[in-house]
């Protein structure tokens, strides 16, 4: 092992048992909870340890500054911002968010070691609620940052206990800050990958191309609840036959496209074993490379579902709850960066802070290997060693944008 | 309408609004709670008008006699026993169950007009608990008087509340009672129809044959929960796919039999929208006319479940949660009354306490057309004219059970 993967365990050793489910072996890492709370003091004890003062923005978001954002005369413009965030989805893995933290102070490190000296600050983030875990809407903090979401509806989304936002911050968020955005050139996020693709490759560290469109629909299917004894197969009206048939549609529909399609989530009422459901309401994840690609595979799976629909005497109605265009990543930026790093270059369907800055500076992001591929679980992982080469890549990147 | 059908009506809306939920138009009638404890005071004030004397025996079920039990030399034996139950399943219909005791108050009534005299007492039962929606047993009423359920297991039965079955009956239950039951000849229990054959047969009322086998499986389906946006779709082990071939399957393999096969139950983890479902677990209620192709539909299932988990790679469990054999009502008594009532021959689906019951006496059942088919849904109905039809039939059964 080299000296930086014991450098990058020794950091790592740290937090790894903030927030850690001994049932599950995951984390609970909820935005502005206790164990998160107790990351964030981590984090500016860090900073604090590194000659780096901290800055909040108002919206929960916290900003470590390599050349001080107020004394040093080169901090009005240019600054590099990288970092990620630090809360997790319920029992979620340890390196979706930290790995992003947790290489960029030991970049910064590195890059001290080497006696390099930016000539433009170097900003590390760890960005409030990306998982949307807590509150319902990912991205929360650099949604508000960049005035993506409304301050005032920020500070109402409330928790399962009723908590809000602006309880749980302390105060309403503060909402844009074109000021502080204007003062970063670019970003770059380093994060765990989320699939198998490097694996694949046999390469530790990839760039990012672009995030994929995706969005959330719901298939609502009403029927004719009855009773599972005596009711005849013909006399039924099933919603479930028509739920069943919409998510195999779904699983083919996407494999016909190099999409993902996913029915994650479903409820059924009554959900009595001995009762026909009168309604089950799926929702489709889709996500496609492409927008057109997207729209063709939502609505053959519509068009799939309301003639299964039409055969079991039920009722569809399909309404879309969420959706997110394609991000592309600043061309120009990831060009350079795969170059510099000799790394292939990767699409994701994940959403990210990144995907948010994408639309207001140029934004790169870096993915380490995943040797499970599994994300969102406890057995998502990244070797030492890889993690050890993402921090020389992100070091290698700061060095490219901030010191020449 | 017939003077009868008038005479139903009255004493139907008596009960209408008892335990009627404003919203559903449905029924939430939970034994022991106060809507069904107000039917059952009620049915002791509706008895003492013809005076009946009411006996209890323990368990929660009422009996009211006609032909006292106690003073009437022939109470001893031979007894004709008639009714049914007041309780309702969650947004039930107002005609499952109360339509057997109604109907059977009205049968005396009309005996009593025509001037019939019964030689064997005739007795009006309200079992307790024949749903199972308070404390998850159904037929715990008559499994307790019959001694199919031990009186401390059903003592200890606890509601959603934690209340138990002995705290809202006041008492341990009495638990078997072979005395009680030996005083009775013949069970008929009238019911409204589950289904829509009377509709297709047109006519008003049907003896039963038989209670079909049934039981109830759990397909616990357990692969790799994932996330929705970054898992390629070759790499994702998803137990919703195998879901939803089973649900189809179930269908299928149903319908070549001429069986009855739902899921109606599902319980998805974690449920999330963006996640590919790490355990997907559904019920299977299965029903067929005989045993073996009872048992054949449940393997054909379980066949091609284990077939498309072995493609999707998950893993399978069934686990049969319950099963309840083939109940032939006694043949010498359903063809007295099919000749009799000159009425269609009908099997059933569902469970009663005449099922119950018909391990110990002669028992037979008599239906009443429902015109939607729909039950255990508040779209259960049955016209008054028919109500009265089913009156006069009952009213016969009893006159040449009890009368000569």
């Amino acid at each position: 092992m080299s000296g930086l993967a014991v450098r990058f365990r020794e950091l790592w050793d740290e937090i790894a048992p903030v927030g850690r489910d001994a049932g599950s072996g995951g984390y609970l890492r909820y935005a502005l909870t206790a164990p998160e709370l107790r990351l964030r003091e981590w984090f500016r004890a860090q900073a604090d340890l590194r000659g780096m003062p901290v800055s909040e923005d108002g919206n929960g978001n916290l900003f470590a500054w390599w050349g001080d954002p107020d004394t040093d005369g080169r901090a009005g413009s240019g600054a590099v911002l990288t970092g990620s965030h630090f809360d997790s989805v319920p029992h979620g893995g340890a390196y979706d968010g930290p790995l992003g933290i947790v290489s960029a102070l030991l970049a910064v490190d590195e890059l001290r070691a080497a006696g390099v000296t930016p000539v433009r600050p170097v900003v590390v983030a760890a960005f409030v609620e990306e998982e949307g875990a807590r509150f319902g809407v990912p991205c929360l903090g650099s949604r508000l940052l960049t005035g993506e979401i409304d301050a005032d509806r920020a500070a109402g989304l409330r928790d399962a206990a009723g908590v809000s936002f602006a309880e749980a911050l302390g105060h309403r968020p503060a909402g844009a800050d074109p000021a502080l955005l204007g003062r970063f050139a670019a970003f770059v996020e380093l994060h765990v990958e989320q699939g198998r693709a490097l694996v694949d490759a046999d390469a530790p560290v990839a760039v990012g191309s672009a995030i994929w469109p995706h969005g959330r629909w719901r298939f609502e299917l009403r029927g004719e609840g009855n009773h599972a004894g005596t009711t005849r197969m013909g006399d039924r009206r099933d919603p479930m036959l028509t739920f069943a048939f919409t998510v195999l549609a779904a699983n083919k529909e996407a494999r016909l496209r190099d999409a993902h399609a996913t029915v994650g989530r479903v409820s059924v009422e009554p959900n009595a074993t001995n009762a026909v459901p009168s309604t089950v309401t799926g929702w489709l994840d889709a996500r496609a490379a492409a927008p057109e690609t997207l729209d063709g595979l939502v609505e053959a799976v519509r068009a799939k579902a309301a003639e299964r629909a039409r055969r079991d005497g039920t009722e569809l109605t399909v309404t879309r709850e969420s959706a997110t265009p394609l991000v592309t990543f600043d061309g120009g930026l990831a060009d350079r960066l795969t170059e510099l790093l000799a790394a292939p270059v990767l699409p994701t369907g994940a959403g990210h802070d990144a995907g948010v800055l994408a639309a207001h500076l140029p934004t790169a992001m870096l993915f380490v290997r995943n040797p499970t591929g599994v994300s969102h679980s406890p057995a998502e992982s990244a070797t030492d060693d890889d993690c050890a080469a993402g921090v020389v890549a992100l070091a290698r990147v700061l060095e490219e944008l901030a010191c020449h």
